[in-house]
């Protein structure tokens, strides 16, 4: 048997087919168009999900449930998106419809908790009772893992760590608090520190970059330039100081990296590690949590929205 | 039928007697002596519970089982306390030995979770199913129910939210980190921010306590002494950024608030309830936590391990 994942995004629907052991066999996109109507959208979103099954070329009662992750808070139990900025939709019934055309069993969350959940269920913290997903890319993402399951707060509002102040008289977040989390160490965050440093450090290649991504500054770093090794530094320490935050808060098994940044690997997770050990304040090795790096990519949103 | 509830801490074993509805109908005390082995401490426990039910008049065989809140991490399945530093206990198998003596079900979990259910079952926050229970003491205590249940991390680990840093570079605490809630709000930081304030405001009634207490300085503020009010507003702020982060990283229904400094309640409650309307990430009104004040006092403890 099957179970159907869709990543509803603002750019693309993606819609994957899994096997019983969440390995992806069949994969399918369209573009979402997100300035149409709900309704139009989840046309496409039955049409994208007839498409796979035909590709496939398997019938829909081989199909156990559906699955869709999408961008905002959820109802989870009642299937509805309470609220979603790229898509500009409030109170949609997303289950309802999707059910009435499939006559299937259909589940929707924030598609952050869903790429948690694909990490629990096949990827990095696979067995994991408790697990912690931080996405590091234009702000900082949340997914929670409590007891093998999902965990979105009172009416889809939680988890949302990125904005935990760290410092609380800090630099001021897009969401109008000070200090959050996601103003120190999103990767947004990293480049405006870098093109600071630039500007203090005349002799840095940091400003003579021409495309100025997170990557950019990790190599000019790893390259041996002074300014650019000070900010992934500091970077680093601001990452660790949120990551301390979520193991005294949570006490979770593990912390997962996503996100673009992640991909540096242990130049991240190593000054992350020891921060941890020098500052949990259950200082018992065994409970200080594992540090890993997410592994399932951009399959994660839909393995983990078939998991749900 | 009745439950048995203990609260042990480092100064009293207290004993309690619940009824179906949650209600203490008998209550016993003992001192600990905690500098003792742990099997005196437990010995003293079991008769503590005999002393107990021949008071209220109760047969063993009346009771469903028996709760033990513990100050310190436990491993609440296996019923053993990990590491208690009030009581110097380390993998104390607690809830085997009461077990083998009473024949009943032992459950062990943290005093403070044990608090923060009583709550839930017939508190201030009765009938939630995600709450967060924020004790102002010494120290900051926290106790987290989620699903209607104590959330507890990994190994016991978790919901240290007092050592949750609001402010990377800001005051020692005493864990070692930097910037610790506790090091801001607890009573003992109240306490140290109120002296600062004396010393830079000579003509402030501060210098001439005698009794340099958290309510003192609340009873000042009220009075009118302006660097005393100063102090109270500048420690409600503190209170409110971290319980801002509780309501960010969580998304609880109510948080609660317990403890000496509680019982200044809407004092307190006002301005963290200003403070989160505009500094929520989700700003929907129904998804603003509630606060409030919480309501078993002394008999937390007891209550929530009885429930547990």
């Amino acid at each position: 048997m099957y179970r159907i994942g869709v990543d509803l995004g603002g750019t693309n629907i993606a819609v994957g087919l899994v096997d019983e052991s969440y390995t992806l066999v069949e994969k399918y996109s369209v573009l979402t168009l997100a300035t149409r109507s709900a309704n139009e959208v989840i046309l496409d979103i039955c049409k994208a999900i007839d498409t796979l099954l035909e590709h496939a070329g398997v019938p829909r009662r081989k199909c156990l449930s559906i699955g869709i992750g999408a961008p905002g808070s959820c109802d989870s139990e009642k299937g509805i998106v309470f609220c979603s900025y790229s898509l500009t939709w409030r109170n949609v019934p997303l289950a309802e419809q999707l059910q009435e055309y499939f006559k299937l069993p259909v589940h929707v969350d924030n598609d952050a908790n869903c790429a948690a959940l694909a990490e629990v269920r096949a990827g990095a913290a696979r067995d994991c009772q408790n697990a912690v997903l931080i996405t590091l890319g234009t702000g900082i993402g949340t997914g929670i893992i409590l007891d093998g399951k999902i965990y979105s707060g009172h009416l889809g509002s939680g988890t949302e760590m990125g904005h935990m102040s760290i410092n609380m008289n800090g630099e001021l977040c897009f969401c109008g608090r000070r200090g959050c989390w996601d103003a120190y160490a999103s990767a947004t965050a990293l480049i405006v520190q870098a093109k600071r440093a630039g500007f203090c450090r005349p002799e840095s290649a940091l400003n003579r970059l021409e495309d100025f991504t997170a990557k950019a500054i990790f190599d000019l770093a790893e390259a041996g330039d002074i300014a650019a090794n000070a900010v992934i530094e500091q970077y680093c320490e601001y990452l660790a100081v949120g990551a301390a935050n979520v193991a005294n808060v949570f006490g979770p098994e593990i912390i997962l990296f996503g996100g673009g940044i992640s991909k540096q690997g242990e130049r991240i997770l190593d000054p992350v590690r020891q921060y941890l050990m020098k500052h949990c304040f259950d200082t018992r090795p065994e409970v200080i949590p594992r540090l890993a790096i997410a592994s399932m990519g951009n399959t994660a949103g839909i393995v983990g929205a078939a998991a749900l």
